[in-house]
């Protein structure tokens, strides 16, 4: 018998890879933050023994959601402005409450509010583009997630940087204190084509390539965007990332609403990734990200949740399901993004993105126990013909039981091991009243 | 003092009407199955005593959900076949597993799921559409909810009719037996353009118009539905039904897809109603109904889950939400479908399509107690800026807390009251074994 950390016994596991394989009655061996084997119940019962047993009787256990694109402590905005045409809710709401409210106080908060609300969603690594870099990554490590922390860097005044060359400096700075080993990794977060010069996304990629980093960016977001960059730079926004070299797999396009032939020429030609945010792409009325097509073509397409004054929550599982649907609907096929595609893009192709994918976002031997599970036996999900239709069309967050990053459980039965909920609350009520 | 039946004191109530109108730390005063009062709380400890006084106070009080158009047995088909091209997936699956499967049992069973999924779902009234009118209406009369019946009408052969003729008949039998008294109506039920003769609409109209009651038909569910009406009578379907007479605002056109510039002047001058099912007609990548057109025209809008097998649950505040998020993006617009219009929709506007606008649908003096409370002191939806914003973008189904139908109280605290969890456990499983 070999002794390991915790042996969990799964009524199903989702590996994600095989692609759409369901396995019954399996168990997954945890040891030393890895997982170290899956294999039927009755064979683990032979091999393993450990002192941390867990009986997952009703649920799948699937590799953690992968959250690709996000900005964390606007949870502290969450529904302050909602149901108001785009500029205005930028211009009158969002931007001014930015200028007036963040400090380390504010990243700290939100950020934990935000951790406490994906960890109950099942996201076990974010995809962070916000301000305040050391300030989230204190506040991560502390709570024992994973995540690749970018700093925006703007040509405009924030409360963080004076301008896109600050915010470079103070990325490198940030960069360079970040240790190398551990649950956080970081990636060059330039805000959008529209507000980083060209001279800047040049800087912004040479220091990439020199580190190995991911650009992450906003791209495509509306045809607003596309509109005037054809008028300033007589080319699409993505033609332009593409003349300047940025585009490569170590690019991630965020957005990408609107799509003519030569940008998906652009994207296969490249390997540049594409990550759908389809409730923020609806709720802003931005428009549509054709998935199916992509998936089709071979692009990657990883998932987001966006930040959630825009969405509005960090729930994956609600964001797969939008995907899944409007998907169909895009693609005019019911058999379009099948509820195993948009799994897999919650999971492997969120890894893939964020250049994770030899580490996460599957149940493989030797990647990391990043994993959750999903209790089925609930009103939402019964009868169970299949558990990842159940799991993609039926179930909601609050099914999700227990998650594990790197092999700590961070949930157990429904309840936070690391942060504690009171607090939690108090620190919401503080800045609602003072938001209010 | 006044002693009543029972008193909620609530954070927020949320009447409907007025329109977008929130009230903080108010009092619903029920009595004898409806709504007596409202007012502020402080005032109704002055004025109110009873035995059963509940205290919810992280909680939003709103008038339950009312699901304009259900297969409500259908849950037993759930994720059964996903991901299917629509004519395979009713040619290969559905129909095949009705011929099969439905009778008194599958009915019975399918329906008490259903119901405790949907009280569970804040769902106080369902306009259903199915086979065995019979045994539905038993099964929902003792469970106490409040539901419109449709017995559906189709020309060709179900295990419950030979043809529209014979399903025609069974109605009128089923409607003789209803009790004119209670929480059951009944509507009549013709299944749509194509699958009705022209013989059987002026009939039901004619039946409708005797006894004062509602159709309930899917019109314009696809753009294929249009084609072949204008092939075969040269004209859409809706104008083909204005033809025969029977548009009016008895009538209701569920889905509503397609809709050209003469569908919108045959709603506005007959006063039909639409019901719009947006996660159904995304899964089944039907279309988009244009909802916000709709709605600024003045056209009534209700909200429907549709069965469970083509959604795939029968979650209202999902469906709300999904209503709100793609309503903006068909519209173009961040402003469109706003959360106060989404949660009408779902609540008064249902009322009236089902013709109870002065019985049901909200929180109004008089009216039938058939509320909901749902707690937002949960990690979806804080902080808290506008109780309304949270519950249409952020809640999820699992924080509905308490369900009352005129008066008697259905969930308390998350558990049903009237429905054994380990005996619907038990059906589902059977059903399940038998059908996989």
């Amino acid at each position: 018998m070999n002794k390991v950390d915790t042996i969990l016994y799964c009524r199903w596991v989702i590996p994600i890879e095989p692609h759409a394989k369901i396995y019954d009655n399996y168990a997954v061996i945890i040891h030393e933050g890895k997982i170290l084997d899956v294999l039927p119940e009755a064979k683990a019962k032979e091999q393993y023994s450990s002192d941390d047993i867990q009986h997952l009787t009703d649920h799948a256990v699937l590799p953690g959601f992968v959250n690709a694109h996000t900005h964390s402590p606007m949870v502290l905005f969450k529904g302050l402005a909602d149901d108001l045409p785009l500029m205005e809710w930028l211009n009158d709401h969002i931007w001014p409450a930015e200028r007036k409210w963040l400090n380390d106080e504010f990243i700290a908060d939100g950020t934990e509010l935000a951790i406490a609300e994906m960890i109950q969603n099942g996201t076990t690594c974010f995809n962070e583009h916000f301000f305040f870099p050391e300030v989230m990554a204190k506040t991560i490590e502390r709570n024992k997630l994973r995540a690749c922390i970018g700093a925006t860097i703007i040509n405009f005044p924030t409360s963080w940087s004076q301008d896109e060359n600050d915010g470079f400096t103070k990325f490198q700075a940030f960069y360079q204190s970040l240790p190398r080993t551990g649950l956080l990794t970081a990636s060059l977060a330039p805000h959008a084509p529209y507000s980083v010069t060209d001279e800047m996304l040049v800087k912004i990629n040479h220091f990439a390539g020199e580190h190995n980093l991911t650009i992450h960016m906003h791209v495509h977001e509306t045809a607003h965007e596309v509109d005037e960059s054809l008028e300033k730079f007589g080319k699409r926004p993505l033609r332009r990332l593409y003349d300047l070299g940025l585009l490569s797999e170590r690019f991630q396009c965020v957005h990408m609403t609107q799509i003519d032939q030569d940008d998906v020429e652009l994207l296969l030609e490249t390997g540049a990734q594409v990550t759908h945010c389809p409730e923020s792409n609806l709720k802003l009325a931005s428009g549509y990200s054709p998935v199916d097509l992509f998936l089709k073509k071979g692009i990657n397409v990883a998932l987001g949740t966006d930040g959630a004054a825009s969405n509005n929550n960090l729930d994956m599982i609600g964001e797969l399901r939008s995907a899944a649907l409007i998907g169909k609907t895009i693609a005019k096929s019911a058999a379009a993004v099948t509820a195993a595609q948009a799994l897999r893009m919650a999971t492997l192709n969120g890894a893939k993105a964020l250049g994770l994918a030899n580490e996460i976002g599957s149940i493989e031997k030797g990647k990391a126990a990043d994993l959750i599970a999903i209790n089925l036996n609930h009103y939402n999900t019964r009868p169970i013909y299949n558990p990842i239709s159940q799991i993609v069309y039926s179930a909601n967050n609050t099914q999700i039981t227990d998650v594990w990053v790197a092999g700590v459980q961070l949930l157990k039965n429904q309840q936070l091991l690391l942060i504690d909920e009171q607090q939690l609350q108090a620190k919401a009520r503080k800045w609602q009243q003072r938001l209010q």
